[in-house]
């Protein structure tokens, strides 16, 4: 199960959203074949690959899935680790089950970062008014409150600026364990999208500076208004994250930059990043391609940028807009193939390319 | 049949080889899904969209295949006239049966290449030794006898340099109606690969500089080493060709630069082009997104190069050398998913970047 997967061989993809769908047109231009799996009919990767559908804790049909592949990997962080465990007997699974339990439940998550010498603003868990209670007296105001598990894109989670929100942020949580965050007032959100082999070899794109609104990315442009020093900072948090994990594939790790220069994790995702789509056109390969090479035992990409980078997110109806954008000079569309244009859903994206150094 | 095709809408592409598979991955990233239409069985393109299998000449499945697309575009020229034209009444072909009908006779398109104002080296038609004979006493030698149709890559055609070389040229045709072309002693073999909209508008993308070797392009390299007032005359003659054809897609239009500075015609594909594969990495809108962007009747996109590059093409058991090509700093690696390394088959290409003025 350790054979490089050369061209001819077939990547099977966990989940078939847009991730799903750029990774498998990423191994199509590498010569390989896709196979994606999913519970969703018509997901947005079935127009460049087919999809086995499939529930998560079908273990046949993911074992007949594990037999038409040659390396499965995911797309999406919240794969049920049991099903990475049905299929990990048949079939090599890259990035493997540890890297998703940490990634799935943000309390493991933040304890794991901490034990590999990763800062992270303060923490503490709650299950209950009482434990709310000490962990506000811990960490101070303002706080988010988040459930431990199954959060993205801003969902499941509760800010508490005054005492007062406290009970009705607990109610939100719905009785779910959660974990209390403290705010970090940082000065800019930045995050590195990293790659690591199975040999251990690691290639780091260059941090990219990020715009959130309600919990979901807006804007990534590359390189972060940031020094070298703490470019390579940011990028050795990132090895120290991906070595600690023994992962392997593209991993992206979002950090704070405080005021007072420090660098705090704020998360991971084992799996390609929304922030390191500018890779697309600004990189010989990108984040897609390599995790792709690093999940095949291929060489690592060269990481090197050649230009300056943009990436705007099309959001809900953002994306109908399509025709004005393709009509501006020097801008190149993603959309992903979804057909409904729902508020919040992400449903595609456009990169500005500008001169090295001239962004 | 003239409005535009947004995300959602279906591309079909008549030929499903690697040109077909790139436009497929285009038409993906824009939101468009693709079907394509070949003879073969599992051709490249099978791997990132839905091939029809039929014949040129059954008439039900192209029907079929007119009734199941919004637009039918071509990434192959020798795409049969007659199939062309019973797909027309049913759904717009762009381009359509007038510029691959030019394309596919070596002889029309010389005669409509001088009629719409654009220079070729010298011709005559060859249908017997006693044309040949006196084709041979207009041109001089050395000459290229060619079969009028169906000529790519090489393919059909016999070099005479010594007058006693006649004999078996002509017996090379097997019969066929034939082109005598005198030889170009060009400076450079460069060539524009350029788009033109519905509404008349264009972009030219900036003329590359080629090697051939055994009738099979080896390298393209953007930008070619000529002056502005020459490439703006390349991109001229591009222009006037696509303009008398009413052109909609992209073309290929490949020129010998003569040591006296004239550009001459050599021949015309009317569909992406192999010299304009650069375009990839080193454009925001690739040649293949700019071709579905005119037969979507899109906005053309911006032809800017942000980077010189140099493309190679992978022929047979070059693409064995996959993993080393991976393995180098800065190369974007592409493989066509085509199991047999056949001599003189084009199984990828490497594209190299380097920063503009640099190369």
């Amino acid at each position: 199960m350790s054979e490089r997967i050369g061209p001819g061989g077939t990547v099977g993809i966990l989940g078939a959203g847009q991730l799903g769908r750029m990774l498998a047109i990423a191994a199509a231009r590498m010569g390989l074949k896709a196979r994606l799996y999913a519970p969703e009919a018509d997901p947005p990767a079935a127009d460049v690959a087919p999809v086995i559908r499939g529930d998560w804790d079908d273990a046949d049909a993911l074992r007949r899935f594990a037999a038409s592949v040659d390396v499965v990997t995911l797309e999406f962080e919240n794969v049920p680790v049991a099903a990475v465990e049905t299929l990990a007997p048949l079939v090599s699974v890259r990035p493997g089950a540890r890297a998703l339990a940490v990634a799935q439940d943000r309390l493991d998550e933040k304890q794991f970062l901490n034990a590999a010498g990763v800062g992270t603003a303060g923490f503490a868990p709650v299950d209950d008014a009482d434990s709310l209670r000490a962990a506000l007296a811990a960490l101070g105001l303002p706080a988010i409150l988040k459930t431990r598990r199954m959060g993205y894109d801003g969902k499941g989670q509760a800010r508490i600026d005054r005492p007062d929100q406290a009970e009705a942020a607990l109610a939100a949580m719905d009785g779910q364990p959660a974990i209390l965050e403290a705010v970090a007032l940082f000065a800019r959100e930045i995050s590195v999208v990293a790659a690591r082999g199975a040999d251990g070899g690691f290639a780091a794109y260059d941090p990219a500076e990020n715009i959130h609104r309600g919990g979901i990315l807006r804007r990534s442009a590359a390189p972060a208004a940031i020094d070298a020093e703490t470019a390579a900072r940011a990028q050795g948090i990132a090895r120290a994250i991906l070595d600690a994990l023994d992962y392997v594939g593209v991993m992206g790790v979002e950090l704070f930059h405080m005021p007072d220069g420090r660098l705090l994790a704020n998360e991971i995702a084992p799996r390609v990043h929304n922030t390191g789509h500018w890779t697309i056109e600004a990189c010989a390969v990108d984040q897609f391609a390599q995790h792709v090479r690093a999940v095949c035992l291929w060489p690592l990409g060269d990481p090197a940028r050649h230009a300056d980078a943009v990436m705007e997110n099309l959001i809900g109806d953002e994306a109908l807009g399509w025709a004005r954008i393709a009509a501006e000079p020097g801008a190149a569309l993603h959309l992903y193939g979804k057909a409904e244009a729902r508020p919040g859903r992400k449903m595609g994206h456009v990169t500005r390319l500008s001169p090295l150094g001239k962004g």
